[in-house]
């Protein structure tokens, strides 16, 4: 008898057990049909990952993964699966939940395996809801064919005292029951990040090799708000050598037989050089992950909770720009609109390059002049400050009013039609570097449904818009002008330039504003450690200490005062190693940091 | 020697040790000037709670608050202090911290006591950050003027196995040091909740009398974010009887003699039945602490972010009235400004009542009306449809953009006047019940700075209004027919009525409503558990099964489609037992759940 495996990176519906149990068994009957003795679903895979408070707030829906693994017992005669659900723990003590495994043999669940390492790291909340159990080594290991497997729960896995410098747990499950198998089974529910696949696959490749396994790793594919599943399930043998790879950001039922000696597959493209840590602007070797993982977010978030269509603002800038693209290649051309929304300020060339690129684009394009709304509501507003300033004092000289009116014009239009329109949402265009300063209007750019490049800093946004005019099947659907002019929100004149102000103008330059964020994100740096590292810009430019102590001062101030906009921000997809402040980095709005320590 | 022990019930800035080092000397310098031989802080209070992640952002601040203990010790010849703080771990292995208390004397750090037990449910985020360490039971232990203290750090506190029904621990570090000791030190920042503090009392008490020691609890007090802690410090004889209680929402450094055999203080006002699972409208109970907690938080929110003036819309209804109140008394009179807005749809009666309204309160009042700019924007609206209904079908027949526009402009003045006036915020008016049904408008009313009564329900604001009619200084402030006149947001007309559409008609009636509300929140029932419920409105009216179910899945429609709006609501204060989505009850916006079942 062979030994087929078949890897079952499927994507689950959070909270839907009978959907997720009919994937199953469609996927069981489909395994067993290929050959395949042995079937692994992904981590919590009846459930769906991640499930958030739903057991609290929904218990009945830990009986029905019970249910649905009775039910699913039954087409096990011929075939073994290995599937991730939530377990109620019965005990007096502990979390009400185990995060478990089912094994189910002979039409019976032969043993459930418990996670004994709970994650309660960065987008991770196993502590939350899961008791921790030390799973004995027996009940990790079973037998199949003459083969010895064990089971590990994705955090298991991560904890090789060897292979990291610090370990967040005392056990190593892997390294108890190492000796007693032949293939570590590894489910998982792991979200790609910037530079995790090459540290997965470094440690990965690592443990295969330390101990002579084979290592198997299952993966959920899809993306559930924030969170995005590349899948690229996989297989090592026993030299560490990548011998199978599932497909990237798609579901992918493959069978593999443990016993063929394959070539090895090599992982040229994420070849990433983890210890070197220097920020730098060469964004190459991730903008193919992070187009896909945004085009799938996109896709994701509008079809799981059915829309259609999306609204954007063109402003003819980059960031309306990239979102467009992304957008049309999510939702397809037909269920994208953009709408150019000039105002006084705004310059022929951004409304010809917004022009231009809908066209390039295919997608509906509409202009919608903002001038008499927006002379409207400030002749409103001269009347309202009027009788405001009768009682109230300190009204700014110099205030944002009149720029933010225009952004907000621009909301109210793309939410009017979101609601005139079924199944429309619109879109918040916010950047990353934007939002760390604040530099996003609420109500305005940074209000949507959803905001697909608010984990992009600015410079690899240039990078990715490069990346895509080369590497879409239409080439140079980006007008060039709109990548090589300065960015600018269009907002204000400039009175020394008495042209519209530009970001860099308003902020500082991006190359260095987008080092700030990479060494708090990567270095965890104060202004007192930046200010005693060169910084990229200061290699290629001048830049005297009082200049840039005075950037890294104002970064900070408006990073301060931009906590409540990150609290509001919509969802996003994470694409980057850390995230803006929903998921790492959060910080209460009231705290008071010394910031120049 | 006495035995005098000093609570140093104090409010902490997040972040800021400088600050709170300040705090830690003063309150030394003048509990010793009473006398006080120990003075007890909060549960990590020389970095302030909650923390969130500003230790992985700026991990100086460990290392601050060794260099703040340090400077502390000068200042205990006399006195011993126990002050909680995050101590680094520096072995290979756990978390980068522990939640530690450092206990001085005579100039020196004689011992750092650990917390075991890590809470990570609500609010509660402990281990994400520290390690759970099994502190010694010697370590726990200390001796001072013949008195045996044990010191427990909040969580270390709350796992009796006797008083729970189900433990989230397996170890109870209060048993195994309660027979060794005379006085039990809890260190705390537990935050107020409805019913919370009867909860409280009756396990204190309890453990009192269960070991026949004394029972000391010092909590922080003051408001971060979305958390008000109500400080009620406190001591408890061996008897189990209250013989000390601190102030409530106040700073208060208390100076108490532990030989004193003081009266027991009755808690009448907190005598809670907490087994009594059963909806009811009668909130007389939570009112005093809702109103104090809600004034609290704002004014903290506020002060702590340097903001000073709020303005927000008052539309004559219940919540803007709520708020505006609650307003006026935490920030002052003159520093609330509200704003009507009348479109063509509000009646004069609203206005009058919005009008009286800020007469009695003080406040600063102006009316805008809406209709010329509601008017300016229609017509544009008019013109974006006819063209995009040109590429787009499913235009809506009946859509609620005229609705939405009247909410949005009338945002749109509120961060106007904010922009314009140096420290002003927006207020969002929404309260729970409307915000459970995704009945507020994204970018209108649900927008502000901040979102004071987001987790009152509806009829609770009702009770809550009337209580304050009575109890404020200023009786009666708001009028009558406020109170009397049923909800409606005046944005549409009911075409059966031909007035405008109130809250009820479109929703269903708000004490059903609320006790759905309630019975998720305390009892986790589902549509089909609810139907086997009778509940509080079918005691006092006629509803057939089929109208009932049908306000069911509306509830639950509606739910499923607010889970985007609780995402982006602005920061509110914590009031009810269980809170909407942010801290309780999250769940992912793309989940797929069978609510009926």
């Amino acid at each position: 008898m062979k030994n087929l495996i078949a890897l079952a990176q499927l994507n689950p519906k959070v909270g839907d057990v009978e959907y997720n149990k009919n994937k199953v068994i469609e996927s069981i009957k489909k395994a067993e049909e290929k050959g395949a003795n042995l079937i692994i679903f992904p981590e919590l895979f009846l459930i769906g990952y991640p499930m958030g408070d739903i057991l609290t707030r929904y218990p009945y829906i830990a009986n029905q993964q019970l249910n649905a693994l009775d039910e699913i017992k039954e087409y096990c005669k011929n075939i073994t699966a290995l599937i991730g659900f939530s377990e109620i723990n019965k005990n007096k003590f502990g979390k009400p939940y185990y995060n478990s495994a089912a094994l189910i043999n002979n039409k019976k669940i032969e043993k459930i395996i418990r996670k004994t390492l709970l994650p309660n790291y960065s987008e991770h909340n196993d502590y939350r809801y899961f008791e921790s159990h030390k799973t004995d080594i027996e009940n990790r290991i079973f037998n199949l064919n003459g083969i010895n497997y064990g089971v590990a729960i994705c955090e298991d896995a991560w904890n090789d005292f060897d292979f990291f410098e610090k370990n967040l747990y005392k056990i190593d499950p892997i390294n108890e029951i190492a000796s007693k198998i032949d293939v570590l089974l590894c489910l998982s529910s792991s979200c790609s990040r910037a530079k995790k696949e090459q540290l997965k696959h470094n440690m990965m490749k690592f443990c295969a090799l330390k101990y002579n396994i084979k290592y198997v790793y299952v993966n959920q594919v899809g993306a559930n708000d924030e969170l995005v599943y590349d899948g690229l399930s996989r297989i090592y043998n026993e030299k560490g050598e990548l011998i199978f790879l599932s497909k990237e950001f798609k579901e992918d039922l493959a069978v593999f037989d443990l016993d063929k000696t394959d070539k090895s597959i090599d992982l040229t493209k994420d070849k990433i050089n983890l210890q070197k840590k220097e920020f730098s602007l060469n964004y190459e070797a991730d903008l193919d992950r992070t187009y896909k993982s945004i085009v799938l977010a996109i896709s994701e978030y509008f079809s799981k909770n059915n829309f259609k269509r999306a609204v954007l603002g063109l402003s003819g800038g980059l960031d309306s720009t990239v979102c467009a693209v992304l957008l049309a290649d999510s939702l397809g051309k037909e269920n994208v609109l953009g709408v150019s929304m000039p105002s006084g300020i705004t310059t022929n060339e951004s409304r010809n390059d917004a022009k231009i690129l809908a066209k390039n684009l295919g997608i509906n394009f509409l202009e919608v002049p903002i001038k008499t709304m927006q002379g409207c509501i400030k002749s409103e507003f001269e009347n309202i400050f009027y009788n405001v300033s009768k009682n109230w004092n300190s009204r700014y000289e110099n205030s944002f009013t009149n720029d933010n009116i225009q952004a907000r014009l621009r909301g109210m239009v793309l939410w009017g039609i979101a609601n005139e329109y079924a199944s429309t949402l619109p879109i918040a265009t916010s950047d990353k570097s934007e939002l760390y300063m604040g530099y996003a209007t609420i109500n305005g750019d940074m209000s949507g449904g959803y905001a697909p490049i608010a984990d992009v800093v600015k410079t690899k946004l240039f990078s990715l818009a490069r990346w895509m005019n080369k590497n879409r099947k239409e080439k140079d659907a980006i007008p060039t002008s709109i990548i090589e002019k300065p960015p600018g929100a269009e907002l204000a004149i400039n009175p020394k330039t008495n042209k519209p102000l530009l970001a860099e103008e308003a902020l500082m330059p991006y190359e260095f504003l987008d080092e700030v964020i990479w060494r708090i994100e990567n270095l965890n740096q104060s202004i007192n450690n930046m200010m005693q590292f060169e910084f990229l810009y200061e290699k290629k430019n001048v830049l005297d200490k009082n200049t840039k102590l005075m950037w890294l001062e104002k970064f900070f101030k408006r990073l301060n005062t931009a906590l409540y906009k990150w609290y509001i921000v919509p969802p996003y997809p994470i694409i980057d190693s850390y995230s803006i402040n929903k998921i790492e980095f959060k910080q209460p709005i009231v705290s008071n940091i010394n910031y120049s320590k």
